[in-house]
């Protein structure tokens, strides 16, 4: 079951022009950035209370993120859930009919495990399951 | 300055439906249900941690959710920061030239006062901030 948010992340363009509206106008801590090479991504991660926010830039054009944008242009892309426990949760979805995107947890940014579950099956609204290794 | 997000509002058909999956499914603890008439919304709210879900469901034809779900269906619908002095940073805001929906707070859900700034000036993020009265 999930007791907290881990992160919102946001389809972006270009991180670098997104600098000043999330770090100087928002005031959110930077905490870095990365690249997750197998889900073609950069990430740039800023602090906001017991959560974050990930800028995710695509880092070729079969990217998730740049087809993701292709089709709806920028804006906010999933939510993403803290797991204690990602593989039970993911089971437990399941069961529940919710049509898994990742029957197993993948290598994501921030050394976490992560898993989506498909938007279809849960009203429109990409949903991550994460948890630390 | 903006230290935490205080809810992710997302666009639903009918809050009734998503019962199952926000409080069963996820496990999030349901906070309860509200109508905002200058919003023309229901509201049910989910506990995440240190922020709350916010499931929008149009209570009019004219709703903002009732427009965004006919451009967009259902999903989400906009990130709510949460600001200690509101008024002092929409006017920052507005001087970085993010172009403001509210140039004044309005009555929001859960007794606080909300502004939203433009999408298209937040790279395509629909964000409000929020403050208790």
């Amino acid at each position: 079951m999930i007791k907290k948010i881990d992160h919102i992340g946001i389809a972006v363009n270009n991180i670098s022009e997104q600098l000043v509206y999330y770090r100087d106008i928002l005031g959110l801590p930077f905490v870095g950035e990365e690249e997750v090479q197998n889900q073609q991504v950069k990430v740039a991660m800023f602090q906001a209370g017991e959560i974050r926010i990930e800028l995710l830039e695509a880092t070729s054009e079969t990217s998730p993120i740049a087809k993701f944008i292709a089709k709806k242009g920028e804006g906010i892309h999933h939510i993403a859930y803290h797991s204690d426990n990602i593989q039970n949760d993911l089971d437990n979805a399941k069961e529940q009919r919710i049509r898994l995107i990742n029957e197993t947890p993948q290598q994501g940014a921030d050394n976490k495990k992560i898993a989506f579950m498909h938007p279809k099956s849960t009203f429109g609204v990409l949903t991550e399951l994460c948890s630390e290794e």
